[in-house]
């Protein structure tokens, strides 16, 4: 677990959202996690951050992890209907 | 959040779309904004614009996350039947 | 959107389709309108097809896109039982 | 289509199969016809065998494909339950 | 088919497992054979196994065909319940 | 099987989780079991650690692999509602 992360105790404690726009942050935050558990230092992460955020690929697999997400928190939420 | 998005505040209000085709345009915002999440500049995203948009691999990346996505805007209309 | 596709207007109408082939068929479309939205330029797109078409990793990811769509189809067809 | 592929007017009848084993077949059916659809030609893709069937990346590219496709002749026959 | 895999008639009779483990390990079987029926040699694959067993990339790879596979036994067992 | 996996014997015996952090865990686990399955060696597994752990696309590529686990581990627990 990332030590840096103060609110680590507190993530993840629900799948449910208020709303779809939520529910995508939460995807996101998911996405992260998953960065943050294979490599737990902030600054080794913060180093590599130009790596992916100025590459147009990594961005698209980026959004690919946070759409595989979404499709977990939106199932949850029973789509929001 | 990208703040150069002025429609930031109102995105994914809902995942019903009306016809399967809205719901297509719909998977390409949340393929495009997985992106903007990751990297909020909108100047660094259009100088890497040529990066993928002229890139045979880049562009089936960006079909399979706009793919991935519809899966899941498809399921939340019932597939419009 | 694809100006240079004349039926785009007329496009994903509806997921249902007569049979599994019909489906298959228009989960390639699908997959196609994915890269279209993204490079909405005919002329690139032609330029840029050697370099998917005669690679075999390509072919293999955009036979991956056409199966993440295929999913999608098959089940807003209930698998045409 | 595939001009070459003389069962090419048959293929894709149904999803449902007897076992799982011939779901995977057909699976495997599906992940190929995904690539003759994007290379129709019979000669160039026997060209770029060597390139996939001797990669190892390569060949666990084109098992995902496989995988992918298995999800939805598994759906289609309810597991064969 | 694998000729050389003498369990190769035997194989996939059934999707059904005793625990959430087997059935891992059946998706496991499922991953290889995908990768058998792409390339049925086995001396070519046992060749190749370097280029995959010893890069971090290409096991995170495999590790995903495992992935997607594991949720088509999982749904077929309803998850163990 | 990891023979150096002290737990290996007992691990995996239900996907059902107390709460959504611990099934994101059991999705890491999964992910990591996929691994170990293909490279039993812990001793190489640490070997290739600063190739993956260090790289940028290759974090976002173990990410992807733990949200496809987590869609698996999410659905047994009905998403934890």
């Amino acid at each position: 677990m990332d030590r840096n992360n103060k609110n680590a105790d507190r993530w993840l404690v629900s799948l449910i959202t208020d709303t779809p726009r939520e529910g995508f942050e939460l995807a996101i935050q998911l996405s992260q996690m998953g960065v943050k558990y294979t490599q737990p230092s902030e600054a080794i992460r913060k180093r590599l951050r130009p790596r992916y955020a100025y590459n147009a690929d990594s961005l698209i697999a980026a959004s690919q992890v946070i759409a595989i997400n979404y499709q977990t928190v939106a199932a949850a939420n029973d789509y929001w209907l």
